[in-house]
């Protein structure tokens, strides 16, 4: 057994070292992810994945560490990726996240993972998916991702999720602040945390109303509103009620399938870029170097230089 | 005489409309743009292109203005591009840029154009490099840059400048921010702009120190620091004078040419991945469909489903 396959086993085993080892990899973009990957296959797509998002403040942590509560009360062996689209750190590295964990750290039937998103070739929307497939592997039915920051990495990870919650929180046009950064349209739940506050009717109130204004392109799927006080569990038995019926009707109406081949299309499309940057940059550098001399001379337009460089490769 | 060619003869000619329409094309993306940089090819690389770059509130669009009234007192065609990379508005569309410089704006020796990177395939890194040639087919000898925003867009833009300047402004520790986001690590000249506030001088001696500490690559050009009041046109003088001392240490050392190759190897390989991109999404959508079903049913690994994709592409 060489040492891919053995890491592989004991990951398989449920050795968080093994695990930690194996994100850190696909992280990485080691030459071994790729026969990783190929052992993991047949464990691939056996949890069901939860994507948890927000702005900062509305209390993303806490309702993680709520659901994990709540779904190792039940018997779910449970997985987190907590995302940092704007940190250099990873590994496990933020302490931020770990103390806020740190009543599951010690769980065996937990795994924690912080991951970084910046200098990563092809960023998240890359390496979550492999990550998901090493939780997997280690019997995780369930994996919440959770997400930091703002933009295009909400949408990424929603993107590798099943099921998506926006967290919200009372008050100061939250609601409005999430339709115009356009992450209304990613939620398949949508939970107003913090609603011992003043407003979180208010709040509520407006959500809906948007809902109901808005176009969703799976209609069939009603996006409900829920309210929860994460830090003391109230609401949480609800919300977990809710992301069991939506997998349901995942699995139900086909949307499951349908979304997950979508999202495995996305990723062989990114790979697929990424092996060939990998091959463009290979090919003779002199070539390059000789037509970006010409491009700067003005004997070729540099369209035409990408053309010949393109052709090169397919020749 | 086609109607590509026809822009391309006015564009040429100065006309204002004709070089919007361009711009426009290569914002968009337009598959015309091709023949457009093929005819613009013998012009290409006969402006000195300054890029300005500085945190919000520092003075850059005061500073672009001033820059733009002093080039214009001696002769120079001036092209400017206001980039704002947060912005989904483009194409002159943003009001701010066109108050700060309305003192140009009917100038017949200015271009003014404002260009944001959202959603462009490639971003600012594909778009600025080829707004640039239109510009120099217009006739402009000098192209200033500003960038608005933080962060990528600023080394991106960078990328793009034979010379670029950092603009600070006295007081709270902007030069330690400044070092911290790298982008002292970009300037070719730091300026202190509003240097009639307290602090002025403080900052400079802190920014002189940094640079004493710092390890440049082309050690052979020392870093100058200078004051402006860009509002009073105090320091303009000077200013211009370093960029003319730069262009002309830039143009004996033969760093322009290096520096210029350089971009644009980085511009083909953009193009050569767009056009990649764009091949591998003409495959047939059914083999992609059939190799997404086999990853989701753990048949295959993505990456092998990856290289299969490649495969297809390359034989």
């Amino acid at each position: 057994m060489n040492e891919v396959s053995e890491w592989v086993a004991r990951a398989q085993a449920g050795e968080p070292r093994a695990v930690a080892r194996l994100i850190s990899w696909v992280e990485d973009g080691s030459p071994d992810v790729a026969e990783v990957m190929s052992l993991l296959a047949p464990t691939s797509g056996t949890a069901h994945v939860i994507g948890l998002t927000g702005s900062p403040g509305v209390g993303k942590s806490t309702t993680t560490s709520a659901l994990v509560g709540a779904l190792r009360a039940r018997g779910n062996r449970v997985g987190v990726i907590a995302v940092d689209p704007s940190s250099p750190f990873s590994g496990g590295a933020l302490l931020g996240d770990r103390i806020r964990m740190q009543e599951h750290a010690t769980d065996p039937g937990v795994f924690i993972r912080s991951m970084a998103s910046r200098g990563h070739l092809g960023g998240l929307s890359a390496t979550t998916p492999q990550a998901l497939r090493v939780l997997e592997a280690a019997g995780c039915d369930v994996i919440l991702i959770e997400t930091v920051g703002v933009g295009q990495s909400e949408v990424e990870v929603a993107a590798a999720a099943d099921t998506t919650i926006v967290l919200l929180a009372p008050g100061m046009g939250d609601g409005i602040q999430a339709a115009k950064a356009g992450i209304l349209e990613i939620a398949d739940v949508l939970c107003v945390n913090k609603a011992d506050r003043d407003g979180a009717d208010t709040t509520m109130r407006e959500l809906r109303h948007m809902i109901a204004l808005g176009e969703r392109s799976s209609s069939a799927w009603e996006v409900p509103v829920v309210k929860s006080v994460a830090s003391t569990g109230v609401g949480i038995p609800e919300l977990l009620d809710l992301l069991d019926k939506h997998f349901a009707w995942l699995t139900e109406s086909g949307e499951l399938i349908t979304r997950r081949e979508r999202r495995a299309a996305e990723e062989i499309s990114a790979l697929a870029i990424a092996a060939l940057k990998r091959r463009l940059s290979a090919q003779e550098p002199e070539l390059l170097a000789d037509l970006a001399k010409a491009v700067v001379e003005g004997q070729l337009d540099p369209h035409a230089a990408a053309a010949q460089w393109v052709e090169r490769l397919l020749a």
